[in-house]
């Protein structure tokens, strides 16, 4: 039993139209609002929704707008729609709620809106935005958190669960507080460290930066993301990303105070290696933690390396050649070597099937790097 | 002209081994030594050079043992080859070279002697250590730093230049200092952040961590590094990692002080959106100062993204029709969705070749996901 429409999507940007593609491709009757008409023109234009003149009332609205116009948002769709389910999109939750109760003090909301309230995250999103990079499968797979709040109605929280299912993503469900405090660990503060450390490239040398490997790359990638919205998302869970970050800033202090004074009296002062190497294990044992692909437990892949031309097609023969094999590749990594025209392939493999791989691509004439 | 031999090896762990592989492979004569006798004779049954009892004197000595024991094998070894040049390859720079220089002061070296050395890094390295993970391609591509001091030998620059070069790296020449300001930006730095951040996830929740992205699992990669191999090199290179990490430090500080304010006074307390836009933005400008993959100034490649099943061959097939297109892949990343059995593959070409890749893509019945 798929999702009840119509569905009315308030904000038609990257979140917006990506999710009124999905829900109109399984056949639900979408609306689309939008502060500016033209993103609202192109959305529709895109096939994610029609416009509301003349809708049907909604069965369940979706704010999709910035996190920090959120909260004003929702409560203006759960006075338009007595009789709808409201949610949104936003990656900051306690905040958002805290606004909406704060309407029914003021007495602009009944309790019996509040019900009709609950909050949601899709943990999906691109380095992108806006109705121009919108996309029907960017649910596919994804968490799609469901944040009830005490008085939320159940028939809410099934609503937006069957939501999420219509649309490919793997519904969960967390209290305001944990979703917030679980955000900022696995999402806020990586952003945060990311970005500091590539602020840190805008004062450096190019004959410094020309020794650039995979770890500095795979660190800064996400410090390419936008500005404002991080900005908003920050500021807007604030507590729980300030505490993360001053656990970090404090773990950090002793480090730097300890390599001053090893930097001070040497390399041998006492406590300097016990410091840096605590650390590095407790990172060890932290990332260790990290879920597999499939959200399980992760799993000890065996990795198979190997150089690969740069050349149109040789990927593609590599990878012929390990279907061939009857190998499935759990995950691949790619460096290129700098001023080289070559490529090293990092193949993870379920452990059994290394020895064979590894045997099959000699075979083919590939250069296997033997670990 | 390639590198005269023959060249002596103190160590046999992977740098070692990995660098007598490729010189037998280039031809040259090899001599190895090491502590452990077990390791040194599981290098020379790799294939990585010959012992040293009845050897001709060699031409030049590569110390390749962990960096906090590095300038005491250096000084031996200019002792014992009186006309060898010796050089390391150890990660941080200036304090070995102080090192050597002391030996000089305490009248065990000659001022002639400390002619003979000069050191090197060659940024190329494993996740994995010890002969076992040897690699006669580990150098091939990457960059290795010479660093002489101004009483270097030209000659010795001159051999260890064409040495890098035998074994397929890029010779790149800096200043001992500029070397370690250098990788204690590009690569210390980042190893710091990336286990700080993953320390934080020992103490987080499994239904937090089920919410982990790609972003954290990019930023946490290399937090799997060596405890004890990186605290030698953090507090080997103290004085200028100290540096970056104190402005990091100093940076985080700010942020957390604004967080803390908008936690308590409300998301709309002056100052706190622009010092968390200020940092994301300067991440931004930071980022994109990283050199693309043949060591030029970064391109702005194209990406195309695809839905791939998670079954044997499906990435062949997609890699396949992609070299059938004459589009050359200039980088690749692949997502696993959480309990989805579809993976989302994201091609990075260049610009040009995007539409046709897409349209292509399509044709052959991909699921192309559109931008």
């Amino acid at each position: 039993m798929g999702t009840a429409g119509p569905v009315h999507i308030v904000g038609s940007g990257l979140l917006g139209a990506s999710l009124g593609l999905a829900l109109s491709r399984a056949g639900v009757t979408v609306t689309l609002a939008d502060a500016s008409p033209s993103a609202l023109a192109l959305a529709r234009d895109l096939g994610a929704g029609t416009l509301t003149a003349h809708a049907p009332a909604p069965r369940l609205v979706v704010v999709a707008v910035p996190p920090d116009v959120t909260a004003q948002v929702v409560v203006a769709a759960l006075r338009e729609h007595p009789e709808a389910i409201v949610t949104d999109v936003a990656s900051v939750k306690s905040l958002i709620l805290a606004e909406v109760r704060s309407a029914v003090e003021r007495g602009e909301l009944t309790e019996a809106d509040l019900r009709r309230y609950l909050g949601g995250h899709p943990m999906a999103g691109r380095e992108r935005s806006g109705a121009g990079a919108a996309d029907p499968d960017l649910f596919s797979g994804r968490p799609w958190v469901i944040v009830p709040h005490p008085a939320s109605d159940p028939a809410g929280i099934l609503a937006l669960r069957t939501l999420a299912v219509d649309v490919g993503a793997s519904p969960v469900q967390l209290s305001p507080a944990d979703h917030d405090d679980a955000v900022a660990v696995v999402s806020h503060t990586p952003q945060v460290l990311s970005s500091l450390l590539a602020s840190r490239l805008t004062a450096t040398p190019e004959s410094a930066l020309a020794l650039a490997g995979q770890g500095l790359r795979d660190v800064t990638r996400i410090a390419a993301s936008d500005p404002r919205l991080w900005a908003a998302i920050l500021v807007g869970n604030a507590g729980p990303v300030a505490r993360q970050l001053a656990a970090v800033h404090e773990d950090l202090g002793a480090l730097v105070a300890a390599l001053e004074d090893a930097a001070e009296r040497g390399p041998l002062t006492p406590g300097a290696m016990a410091a840096a190497s605590t650390i590095v294990q407790r990172g060890n044992d932290g990332v260790a933690r990290i879920p597999g692909k499939h959200g399980g437990v992760r799993r000890d892949y065996a990795e198979v390396t190997v150089l690969v031309p740069d050349s149109p097609g040789e990927l593609g023969r590599l990878f012929v050649q390990v279907g061939a094999l009857g190998v499935n590749i759990e995950d691949f990594a790619m460096e290129h070597a700098p001023q080289q025209k070559v490529g090293i392939a990092t193949l993870s493999v379920l452990p059994d099937a290394a020895a064979r791989l590894e045997q099959g691509l000699d075979e083919n004439g590939w250069r296997v790097v033997r670990l």
